[in-house]
């Protein structure tokens, strides 16, 4: 394979035109880290200044007019384009950390004397010690399993995990490590009938894969914005909530935005019969309303088209690994199937960090480095080019044929 | 009095200059809701283009590395010009809703044991409904305070209630409805000698009435940064924990930006030895950001005027009422003492709502009305002039004497 078959699929692109929509002004770098901070929209720009000149600046508190439920609004956009949840669902609110928390407790709460929490060893940090505070603070327990080969975590692991102790499934739907997809509705299923909820994490996801929550039968979800959604940094995370589930469930968390008539102001907490239940405090306005930018922009292409290109630029990712870097000494560590993986590939190398840093002062290609062993390849289908995929991975096997990594500090230091 | 002394008092402003610094595009209008939304400064348009088209935009994932303990430097900011905190006390995150969950929750796990929770029915909605949700989890009792005349919740009032079941004490410094300022320092003693912990809100006080955390002994507070912080609409909250109580308390959200060593992504939580085990998810940056501008501006001038000047103002919104609203049925439900009074004058009238919508709608004055009776004046010292008060009470008088504001739906709609 040579340089100008990877030319020929960027003119074969269907979604080509979307890489216009972001603003790209340094043309020579190439990104592939948008599955942990997404490119900047053009709209996002002209959006932001709009709130900040004429919303707050101008209008001031009367601005609150527009904004008093722009998290339901923007949550309510979100799923109709890419998590497939019918209005009244989803909402934008807080940090995923945060919309775990409430979550998760709520759900507990719902399975009192059932003393386990199932999750992964390979789930998120965040979500992990999430669920290690649940539980310590009620006397419960956190059993992980471990992936299984190419860092899946099978129905049937899941399965064979479950009893009536289990209260609670918190699973991520795309590894953050591997890229493995959950299998969404048999776990969701599973832990039904086994009287547990579930409650799933899509940062790596939304946005990369198509997603179908009322169909899937999910019942509890979260995920962030600023990956694939391309909302911005730190933007803030969303929370999915069954309709039939809303009111018989409560979030921890009984702030103001969760009452039913907020400006009231009255003595008691009285949550709202809705989503908005699962809100807590005042929004952040600007880092919030790029969300409705960032998911207008994939929305234009569909997720069906975003998905197919994902796939090709892994699947390029992982022919030409098997062509230059395994005999290089790297592992795929991602699944072979491309029905199984998401839009991230990672490859293991015990010098992974030096590695990673190298493409980033060296080579001028953004990965990121994950703990302990894995380089992380993350194409965003909207603006990736496939010859994106190519100089990068061209570069990264001359980085290793010339050894240029060794010259790195190999102490690994802070990576985002 | 007669307008032109409001003028002179403008002349002879210490601070007049510290107007310019912010955008006001429409002069004709007299804001005085900057307590509920402060103003956006002319400064924040810059950093927040910077943050957004430099940062995000240009540099992507890399732009983290300035941004990574961003909550925490400009925490350190905000302590040391606002509020009387030595560094590594004060972060930002999170909205105060959760901060207040956070700290109480963390406070109520130090105290087990004692079964009351004590508050005031004055206090802001959101704080005694996190307040009644922690209660309601742990099997606790909320206990709730009545302020006195002036809406002052004395120090004997809550040493009275104080008693070895009192676990949590958790007031607001200045209070939302009366605006009437809270000793701090006497009742965060009497507190302590009584066993409990006490957290305070400083949402109406900070940025306009000087504040020592450290001076005072205080334990533990939060805040929000959208009022006289001028940070921008839901602009994420501070929290503040004396450093000698960091590593005794443990809050309750282990998200990862609260862990020691957050990118080992390591198997298990182990808290940060510092203020950062107060955070939970990622925050968000551009909503942030501002946080910094708007301190700075303030720093600017410094507390001392901004409360000299505060305290002007207000008194000239009390000699005014007296004149001419008094007789025309406003009660004064702020503490006539100044220095027993935060930056807002509250006045009380059966019609509240009507005549607050009638200044917004027919005499381009914007107030704010608090249920169930209360018109809210909240000038704010760094951009509010003497004759915008002036003018503003003028406008109040003749809405009341023309009946104007009859003509307003009776019905309360949203108004925040």
């Amino acid at each position: 394979m040579n340089r100008a078959e990877a030319e020929r699929l960027d003119q074969q692109d269907a979604i080509g035109w979307l890489r216009d929509r972001f603003v790209i002004d340094d043309p020579g770098l190439i990104y592939l880290d948008g599955n942990s901070l997404g490119r900047l929209p053009r709209a996002t720009v002209a959006a932001v200044e709009e709130a900040m000149c004429a919303g707050w600046g101008n209008r001031l508190v009367r601005a609150w007019h527009d904004w008093i439920d722009v998290g339901q609004r923007v949550g309510d956009r979100l799923g109709d384009a890419l998590l497939g949840a019918a209005p009244g669902q989803v909402a934008i609110s807080d940090s995923t950390s945060v919309n775990l928390y409430k979550l998760a407790a709520a759900a507990l709460d719902a399975r009192p004397g059932r003393r386990v929490i199932l999750s992964s060893s390979d789930n998120f940090p965040t979500d992990r010690y999430v669920l290690e505070g649940l539980a310590a603070a009620r006397g419960l327990e956190l059993r992980l399993l471990h992936p299984g080969s190419g860092g899946m975590i099978g129905a049937e692991s899941v399965k064979a995990a479950l009893g009536l102790d289990v209260a609670l499934v918190s699973l991520s739907h795309v590894s953050y490590l591997s890229s493995a997809i959950a299998d969404v509705p048999a776990i969701t299923r599973a832990a039904r009938i086994a009287g547990a909820l579930a409650v799933w994490d899509l940062c790596h996801s939304a946005g990369a894969v198509p997603i179908e929550l009322d169909a899937w039968g999910v019942d509890l979800a979260v995920g962030c914005t600023y990956k694939y959604l391309n909302a911005g940094p730190g933007a803030p995370a969303f929370l999915y909530v069954r309709r039939n589930l809303q009111t018989r469930l409560r979030q921890p968390i009984w702030g103001w935005w969760g009452q039913r008539e907020q400006f009231a102001m009255g003595p008691a907490y009285d949550p709202a019969r809705s989503i908005a239940r699962y809100l807590a405090g005042t929004p952040p306005v600007l880092s919030l309303l790029p969300i409705q930018a960032g998911v207008d922009v994939l929305a234009e292409a569909g997720i069906d088209s975003l998905r197919s290109k994902a796939i090709a630029l892994t699947e390029l990712i992982v022919r030409l690994w098997e062509a230059w870097l395994e005999p290089l000494g790297f592992v795929l560590a991602s699944p072979r199937d491309p029905t199984r993986r998401g839009a991230h590939v990672s490859l293991a190398h015990p010098d992974a960090y030096r590695v990673s840093q190298a493409l980033i002062k060296e080579a001028r290609v953004i990965p990121d480095f994950r703990p302990p062993n894995v380089v992380r390849l993350g194409p965003a289908p909207a603006y990736t080019r496939f010859v994106d995929i190519w100089d990068a991975m061209d570069r990264l096997r001359n980085l290793m044929k010339t050894r240029a990594y060794e010259r790195v500090d190999p102490e690994p230091g802070r990576v985002t």
